[in-house]
C-alpha cells in the first residue's frame, strides 16, 4: 500500500533519540522527534484501518496509575498497550502496600519486573505531578542499570501538573490530518482561551500543553484569560521561545474576543487559576477540607464573574469566516445541556460534536507511537518488518 | 471430527441478519437466529473441549459495564471476551468522568475507538436498562457512521430491566442439551414460578427472559405467581403470541402447584413485583432513602405471606413423575442454607446443584456466540476456517 | 543455548507428581517437587532474558482474589499469568453477589468454567486462609470431576495464615542464585528473626513459611523473637522434623544478637504473636470494633518493648564477618524513612535493597513455575518443546 509506504519513508527520514527515555513534556522533545511520533501514530491508524496487526509484545504488562478520574485517556491508554500486545494492571493505591511508607523508588521496581509501560495520571497538586513521574523514571532507569529490572519500561504522562502531552499530541495530530499537513498549520491562528464553568479546579495542564505544543509548528499561537487565571510562568517562557524558534507567534491576552479575532481554531476551555492551584495544593497536602470548601467557594464566586467566557455563535462569527474549527479535550460543559452556564453553547458544540470526537480519536494511537519509540531503538526497521509480515489483526 | 461439522453445517442452513445489530431482547430475534446463537455456542464449546482456539482477536477492548453486583455474569463475560482474543477494560462510573454531565452518545464514543464490544449490565431501574442499552447502540451507529469509530462495537445485554439473554440463552442451551435436541422440547411443560425469598427488588428480568423464549420453541410455559407479582404487561403479550406462532401454549396463574403439576422443568425464583419495581425507580431517582426502606420494609412484610411458594420435596412430588429439571439462575436462596426460608428446599437443591452449574456454564458461550453473530458478517464462513486452521488453545 | 539445555535436563530428572494438585504448603511438597520448582522458574526467566514466549496458553483467565491489600504479590501473580497467556480477572467480593451467602463451592464453580488458574491472597483470619483454600481446591477437584468444568485450574496460594509459599520460594531461589546452588546452603545460618514495628497485626505466614521451607535445605535455621511472639506450634514441629530429615539445624530462641551471631543470612520481620491473632480472628469475625482498638492499643504498647529488636549496623557486625545478606519480604519499615523506629536502620537497609529487589524479583517465576506444574501432565517435554518452538515474546 502506497500510502503506509509514504509514512514508512517519512517515519525513517527523522533523526531521533527516543529510545529508553520518556515524553514528559512536549517542550523536551526535538520537533523531530515529535513529527516521528505524529507519523507512527498516524501509521498505527492506518495500519488497523487495514486490519494489519500492531502486536509486537506476546506478552508484558502496562501499569496504569490514576490518581484522579478519568474516561477516555483511561480507555485510550488500554486501548493503545491492547493494541501493542500489553495486558493492563491497575495499581490501585488503595488496595496496595504503599500506604505502608513504601518509597516510589521502591514501588516503581516492584511493578515493573514484567512491564514494559507504566502510565500515570497525576494532575492534582501542583508541582508535584511531573515531579513524581520523574522520580519514577530515575528509580526505573536505576533497577534496569542493576539488573533488577530485565528491561526499562517507558513512563507515559497522562497528564500531570505541567502538560498533557497524549492530549496535545492527539490534538496536533487532528490539526495535521484536518489542514492537510503539519506545513498547513503555518501561521494559522488558534485562540486558546479560558471558558467559564460551574467548577473550579480544573488542571492548567491543557492550555499548558497548547501552548508549549503549537508554538512550535508555526502557528500563531493566542493565549486569553480573565485576569488573575495565569498559566505557571515557566511554561509562558517555553511558549515564547518556541514561538520565536518555529516562526510562529506567541500573544497573552485578556480579551476572549481579541483571541477569536481571526482565528483558524479555537479551543475554549476552563481551568483554575495557578495561584488558586498553589493554595489548593497546600490545603490538600494538609488534609484541610474548611480550607478547601472555602477556596471552592471563593473561585466559583470569582468563576461567576466571567459567565461571559462562553464560545457561543456571536463570539465564533469573529473567527476566520465565522468558520473556525472548535476544539476541546472533552468532556465540555455545555450550556443547557451539562450546566446552566458553561464553556460552549450547545449549536457550536453540536456543529462540531464529531469533529472533537475524531480529535479524541488520535490518543491512543498517540500512547501507542511513544510506547513504541520509548521501547525499541530502531522504531522505524521495527515498523517496516510489521507492515511487511503483514499478520492480521482480525485473523479470519 | 464429525460432530463439528455436522454443527458447521447446521450454522450454515440458518438464514440470518444479525451483522452489525445487537441483541437485546430475545423476542427481537428470528427463531432461525436463536438457533444459529445455540449452535455456534455448541461449537465454541466443542472447539474448546477439542483444543482449538476460538481467538479471532488479536487485539480489541471489550468494555464492561456494570451497574449491578455480579459474579458469573461479569465472569462469563470475561470468559467469552477473552475466549476471542478481546481485552476486558471495565467502565467503572465512579472513575470516569461521566459525573460531569458527559452525554451517553460521548461516552459511548470515547470507549469504543478500538473496543469490539460493549457488555451492559443496567437493571435497576425500571424502564431504563433496556432504553439505555439502546441509547448506547444508537450512539454507536452514529460514530461508526460519521467514521469516528473504525467498528461498530456490539452490544451485549447482560441483564436489563426487561429481558436477561444471555441467562435465558443459556437456560435454553442447557436444556437442548439435557433433552437432547430442541425437537424435544416441543410440549414439555416448564413451570416459571415466583419463590419465596427474604429479599426485595430482584428484578422481572429473568421469569420475563424465560416466558419470552420457551415459547419460541414449543413449549408448554406456565407462569405463576402470588396475586401482585405481576410481570411488565407487554412481556406477557408477547409470551401470548410467540406461543401461538410456535404451537406451543402459554398460561399464567396464581398457583405454585398448578404450575408444578407435571412439569417437565421447573424454574422457581423470586422477583419484585412490578408496580413495586415502578415505586422503586421512582424512589432511587429521587435518592429518598427513607422512602425506599419503608417500600423495603413494606415488602418484605408483603413476601412474608407467601413463604410457602418455596421449591420443596413435596412440591416436585406433583412434578412429571416426581423428576421435573429443577433450573435455576444462581445464586438460589436455599432454605437453611444461604437463609432460614427461601427459594428452594436444600435437598432439591442438592440433588440437581451439578445440573444448575451446567446450566451456568453456558453462558460463556452464548455470550461469544453473541459476540461473533454481531460483529461479523459472514459466521458460518468465519467459523469453518477457524476450524480448518486448528491453531491450538494450549499450544503444547 | 548451553543453560537452557542444563537446565531442562535438571529438571527432567526430578520425579514428581504435582499434575492437578495445588501447592498450598511447601511442606506438602517433596524435596524433588520444590527443586523442579526452582529450575522450572530459572527457566522461565532465562527464557525471558532470550527473548523466548512462555506463552503456552492462547486464552483462559486467571482468577485473582485478594482479601487483604498487596502491591508486589498483586503484580507478580498478573505479570506470572500475563507470561504464560492468561487474562487476570479479579474476583471483587465487594462487587458480587457472593454477599447473598452463596457457597464457597458454588463460586468456585462459576468463576471457572474457562479459567486456569485461581490465585487467593487470605490471611487475615487464623485457621481460616488455608482452610478456604482447600476448599476452593476441593470444590475445583468435584467440579472437574463432574463435569462441570473442562478443566480444573490452580489453586496458587497467595500467602494464607499458614504458609506464604509463592514467598519462601521466591526466597529460596535468591539464595540459590546469590550463593550458587542449592548445594552451598547446606550448613549456612540464616536467622529468621521478629523484628520491631510501630504496625500490629502482621500475618505469620512469612516467618513460617521460611522455617518450614529453609529447614528443608539443610540449612542451620534460627528463629528468634521476643517472649510471646511464637509462631503456630504445628509449624515449629514441621521446621524440627525438616530439619532432622535434611541434616540442617533448628533452633528457636528470644535473643537477636544470639540469631544473628555468626549468620550467613538475615531475615529480620515483624510479626503479631499467634496469641494476638488468634484473639483478633474472634474480634474480626464478631465485627467488635472496640475490641479490636483496644487490641490495637495493648499490642503496639507491647511491641514498644521490643524497639531494641532492630537490624541496625552493630547487629550486622555480629553475623559473619560482618557481611550477612539481609533479606526482607519488602515492604521493611526502615527507621527514619518509612517510621521513626522500624525493623532496620536506613543504612543497613540501603546497602541491601538492590538484594532485596532481586529477591522480589523471582515471585513472577515461582508464581509462573506453580502454575505449569499443578496444570500440565508433562512439564519437562512441554517446557522443551517451547524452548525448541523459540516463540519470540517481542516478536520483531
Amino acid at each position: 500500500m502506497k500510502e503506509l509506504k509514504t509514512l514508512l519513508k517519512e517515519i525513517k527520514g527523522y533523526k531521533t533519540k527516543m529510545f529508553g527515555k520518556d515524553l514528559l513534556l512536549t517542550w523536551e522533545k526535538t520537533t523531530d522527534e515529535l513529527k516521528q511520533i505524529l507519523a507512527i501514530a498516524d501509521l498505527l491508524k492506518l495500519m488497523r484501518d487495514n486490519n494489519i496487526s500492531a502486536k509486537v509484545f506476546d506478552s508484558g504488562l502496562a501499569v496504569s496509575l490514576f490518581r484522579d478520574n478519568s474516561t477516555r485517556t483511561r480507555f485510550s491508554f488500554a486501548s493503545a498497550c491492547n493494541l501493542l500486545g500489553l495486558a493492563v494492571q491497575d495499581l490501585d493505591e488503595g488496595k496496595s502496600q504503599i500506604a505502608h511508607g513504601e518509597t516510589v523508588r521502591e514501588t516503581a521496581n516492584m511493578i515493573s519486573f514484567l512491564s514494559e509501560v507504566v502510565g500515570i495520571r497525576d494532575d492534582m497538586y501542583l508541582g508535584a505531578g511531573n515531579t513524581y513521574m520523574r522520580e519514577v523514571g530515575e528509580a526505573l532507569d536505576d533497577g534496569f542499570k542493576q539488573k533488577v529490572l530485565p528491561q526499562r519500561p517507558a513512563v507515559v504522562n497522562l497528564q500531570c501538573d505541567i502538560d498533557h502531552p497524549t492530549q496535545s499530541m492527539a490534538d496536533l495530530g487532528w490539526l495535521k490530518e484536518h489542514f492537510g499537513g503539519l506545513d498547513n498549520l503555518k501561521g494559522k491562528k488558534i485562540a486558546m482561551t479560558w471558558a467559564y464553568s460551574p467548577s473550579y479546579g480544573k488542571p492548567l495542564s491543557v492550555p499548558q500543553g497548547i501552548i508549549g505544543l503549537m508554538t512550535r509548528f508555526g502557528m500563531d499561537v493566542h493565549l486569553a484569560h480573565p485576569e488573575g487565571y495565569n498559566l505557571i510562568p515557566d511554561v509562558m517562557k517555553v511558549a515564547q521561545k518556541n514561538a520565536k524558534a518555529s516562526g510562529g507567534k506567541f500573544t497573552a491576552g485578556t480579551s476572549m474576543e481579541e483571541a477569536f479575532k481571526g482565528a483558524d481554531i479555537v479551543y475554549p476551555k476552563s481551568w483554575a487559576p495557578y495561584s488558586v492551584m498553589e493554595k489548593r495544593t497546600v490545603l490538600l497536602r494538609k488534609g484541610d477540607h474548611d480550607g478547601l470548601k472555602a477556596l471552592e467557594k471563593e473561585c466559583l464566586a470569582n468563576n461567576a464573574k466571567f459567565k461571559s467566557w462562553e464560545c457561543t455563535e456571536k463570539m465564533m462569527k469573529l473567527t476566520n469566516k465565522g468558520k473556525a474549527l472548535y476544539m476541546h479535550c472533552l468532556p465540555a460543559d455545555i450550556t443547557d445541556v451539562s450546566c446552566k452556564a458553561g464553556e460552549v453553547a450547545a449549536s457550536v458544540f453540536d456543529r462540531y460534536r464529531i469533529e472533537t470526537y475524531k480529535e479524541a480519536g488520535y490518543k491512543p494511537y498517540m500512547i501507542a507511537a511513544m510506547i513504541l519509540t520509548s521501547r525499541f531503538a530502531n522504531v522505524p526497521e521495527m515498523l517496516e518488518k510489521l507492515v511487511e509480515k503483514d499478520r492480521k489483526r482480525i485473523k479470519i
